[in-house]
């Protein structure tokens, strides 16, 4: 179906949210697609023109409501940007009818339908989809990818955090079970709604925690690391609001389990990367800014050993809504179809 | 030379600033260009992206010293992104070497000399080539920017004033005598430097006016207009800094020289901009927002009739260091090597 | 019942949107108030603190719901920080039952009721006290706020507005006939709540115009000014959404009705605004910024002549929860007690 | 010398700085304190009003240049807040002719002069009086300060690192060899000036981590929980930029040394705490903010005991400008001299 030059039709479901249309703002520039189908309850009837002023390129694009059934034939490649727990019965029914399926909520992430119905509460009812679901972090799983039906994304957070952690635990140079995991997230990771507690005047100069402890995009990270090391890890993970629109930094901490250097650290991270496209390990010196990767699918990784402690820190920086989210899942995309990886994410940062 | 899928080669002088760096942003992704030089003094010797961690890709580019006679082989076409006053020789230097230039600056902005020299307290020194410079707003000198070899790029704030009024005195809908023109610009148009004025404890959560009555942008924008009344205008225009990274909203106030409604005007402003690949002329009710065209060649135009006060009151939106600057250069070289006008410039605005 | 060193009861009816608690962190200095209530509906049965961490000091206060019978004797001045509409009835019980009343609302600011039914939509009904209300801008009507009973608190716009005219307009110095009246707010002045439109992202970075010849605070505008001049004025006043939390900075453009310059038009600012406790008239050269005024009840104000276009251009700025709310309720509150005027509003501001 | 309701005279060395500002607006409103000396040697000559417009109140106050020997018969105590180095002589000068000294730059902090010079590259000159210097956190020195002549303030990462840590140390809760501290402070932390590094558009919708194991404030932090613990402590410190004016928020990771739950611990903290004026340990379940102690003295402390790990998270927050310096130094001013501890520190946080 699918040769580079070929254009797929495409739907969005949950087209309404910030990672619903910054899904259609990298996908305005994308050679290979053509968006067939975007959903909004709220929104069912109006242009995505008229609704955000800055489409201005869909005036064409109708927001629809999401019938399933009627959307089933409009499209080869469903992206799903619902809420977790909504996500599982779509995710179910486009994925057991044929099409390609990118699900950005955390339905098909855990393996584990148990760890999942701990951390959502929820009960997981289609273990078969589960089963085939890939976990899209191409770093990682770049292969199982090409041949998925079925990718979940990854959550922002665990992005930040596994492409960090990746190189050094695969080469055993940690202490697992010492790993304190410290993030900063911008508020369009909150997502867009009405609420008081991310009203601009509540947010704008503050910066908070929460979620100690509890945070569900923990055993996302717990999972893809262990799998990595091949021990179970725990990690405190924490997470905190940054008065910005977009951006995670996250700050590892981990004991070093041989002596090393920066300069010796960073070439294994370098070596380990060289091939990827979007993951850019910064020079001896130089550390990672949300700032720098506003707007990309980039991750920026930065780190530094310090002999007097026995720790490596690692900081790594990406934009929550695209390599957080919709970059990564056009990412995923291209792979799944055979499309040149970055077809579509090659603008760079809006600096400043 | 310049064939519609030939690539031209181009220089940027000036590149370490925000209107140089946004140009190798936008250039990135242009299909008929190669950037062969970029020069900054400070930063001579290290590459691109050593500097500019988002610029990644350009490591192979290294920023030079601004040696013009070095240059001049080097390129095509060269943009400069110099200080006012510095341009000038530069300027004229390629041009009388049979370069295409075009200038960031406002050194060739000013038709009239004694205006230039009245309000920058500089004499011109080149008034051969400052008559063979066309303003290079392609809303208004298109056909004269296709032909031109030195194109004087407009002002961020004229952009936004003259577009905002353009329609309006064309079809002398307004009293050109009571012109009000209130713009707020965010923090990138005061420039990339060390100045305790734009620090960030300064400039965050504070607002203020500044230059009132004495903004050089004053000539810039009552040449223009004026030029389209044929009367000669004098308008009240004052400045503000936003603290925000980017853009310029810049709010209108004209008397109506006939009576008229909301409706009528916005017809007239959508007929006449209906062609202009970067101008929005909003709907009834719905009023532009900066963020809405971020890091964007667009224009947002909203407008609305005041019966109460007989009063028309405009509103425009543009990102400062895109429409403002370095988007319409590149827009302006499109048109000027016969390009498609969009190339390049065709991502959507980063929202949030 | 109150003599210079006797405290008094105070009740503030809506305490916990961002006037409310503006009055609760103002008043905790105040040496002659006892906050004896406090209400909220939402919040009722909680401690202050517990809603309000930065309010620690009041863990014994405890939000009520909104019972004005039970309330009467519970103090001995109402502020009444409610919505428009609701806050008639409740100023006419408190004000019928001879207590002392400050309304932070729209609601008593219109003399006219017709113009108050036409801009709120709304019939009056309570002509009697709205008769007794004065409009409570101690700068124009102190000697009659000593007296008053009921004091309509003026809107935060029009105080930024009617202070930058007032001395202009008082000697004849304008043609009143052709004001601009361009005001920036910042997000506060939205009100404490969860509306997707103030919400963080899509307010940051942000700045827009609203409410184009159609906002509320137009005919308070142009009572006060009409009232000073003797003549029927109607203005331009065009508000605009600043993505700062608390500050209005307004830009006003008149025409001059006589030769004149900025020196002397500071004298004339200068010397009408000498014993004015909370107005600062800027040395020539100097303007206002929003972020000198954060926090405190203070106007600062600066201008400009600009003999080119015969203008003169004031720029004013205040904090629109201080002095454009909760701290000029106080300071009339002071007025109408007998207290020193800058009791409890003596803090500078917060800067950076 | 110094009755509870007698005025001391005061003088404020480096007075344009942000920290040295701060003093001005904090003692603004101090009922014992009367400032007779402000320098700065930039704006000598020069009212403090005519620099800092939001400091109106002392307009008959001018810098002076920082000649000891003429300031010294003008004060009863100095506020040191000049660059570290800088200020070590200046110390040295005023304390050894017999005045109150308190130091707000690093230079009399570290007792050990070895650990100083290691860490800030300069030799220590002074050791007679560093010997005599008193470390300036309250809440562990109190006794101490008040028979204190030179009180050395505590950095404002240390403060907020101290604080968080006290409590839990001092009963043993957890393994200090296990000590992760991610901090993260606005931008006026870095000074007032005019640097690239800190100017609005590199700072603003950025975040970065910076100093990653070498941050001068890491020692100070050891040599306190040393203290209290008895062991020699080595800690991670990571200081982050945040794009804000003012506030540091710290994470803590410690590993608990036994079984325990969140309760328990909240009730250690509460009880260490009681008496503090300064020191808010908040509920189970309720997290700092920065922006609920802006402008404020007050450290607020949350926390969390996280089973899966057998971790202890605790957050603490302070305003680094009030707490983090000024605050406290006028906090210890106060106990030096006997007056009401809370005496010019009383007003609430400028929220929102």
């Amino acid at each position: 179906m699918t040769k580079k030059n070929d254009k797929i039709t495409v739907a969005i479901c949950g087209g309404s949210g910030y990672t619903g249309i910054e899904l259609l703002r990298i996908l305005s520039g994308h050679p290979h697609v053509v968006i067939t189908v975007v959903t909004s309850e709220k929104s069912a009837g109006k242009s995505v023109s008229s609704v955000f002023p800055h489409l201005g390129k869909y005036h064409n694009l109708t927001y629809e409501p999401m019938d399933k059934t009627t959307l089933l034939k409009k499209a080869d490649l469903f992206f799903l940007a619902l809420p977790h727990g909504a996500s599982q019965e779509a995710v179910n029914f486009f994925f057991t009818k044929g099409k390609r399926v990118i699900d950005l909520s955390a339905d098909y992430r855990l393996s584990d339908r148990m760890v999942y119905e701990e951390w959502y509460g929820l009960p997981h009812k289609y273990p078969a989809a589960l089963k085939k679901a890939v976990f899209g972090l191409p770093e990682i799983y770049r292969s199982r990818i090409r041949k998925a039906k079925l990718v979940a994304n990854p959550g922002c957070y665990p992005t930040s955090a596994i492409l960090g952690l990746l190189p050094a635990i695969k080469v055993r140079l940690i202490d697992v079970s010492s790993l304190i995991i410290d993030s900063k997230s911008g508020t369009t990771g909150a997502g867009r709604k009405a609420d008081l507690a991310v009203s601009f005047c509540e947010v704008n100069e503050g910066f908070k925690a929460y979620g100690l402890g509890t945070h569900r995009h923990t055993p996302e990270i717990e999972q893809e690391i262990s799998s990595v090391s091949g021990k179970s890890i725990k990690v405190n993970f924490t997470p905190h609001l940054l008065p910005v629109d977009r951006g995670i930094l996250t700050t590892i901490y981990a004991r070093l389990s041989k002596k090393t250097d920066t300069a010796a650290v960073l070439k294994i991270y370098k070596k380990m990367y060289k091939d990827e496209p979007f993951v850019s390990v910064l020079d001896e010196g130089a550390l990672p800014n949300i700032k720098n990767v506003r707007g990309t699918n980039f991750c920026h990784i930065g780190l530094k050993v310090v002999p007097r402690t026995n720790s490596l820190i690692i900081v790594s920086a990406i934009d929550n809504l695209v390599k957080g989210a919709s970059g990564q899942a056009v990412h995923n995309m291209n792979i799944m179809m055979g499309f040149e990886e970055t077809a579509g994410l090659e603008s760079l940062a809006l600096f400043p």
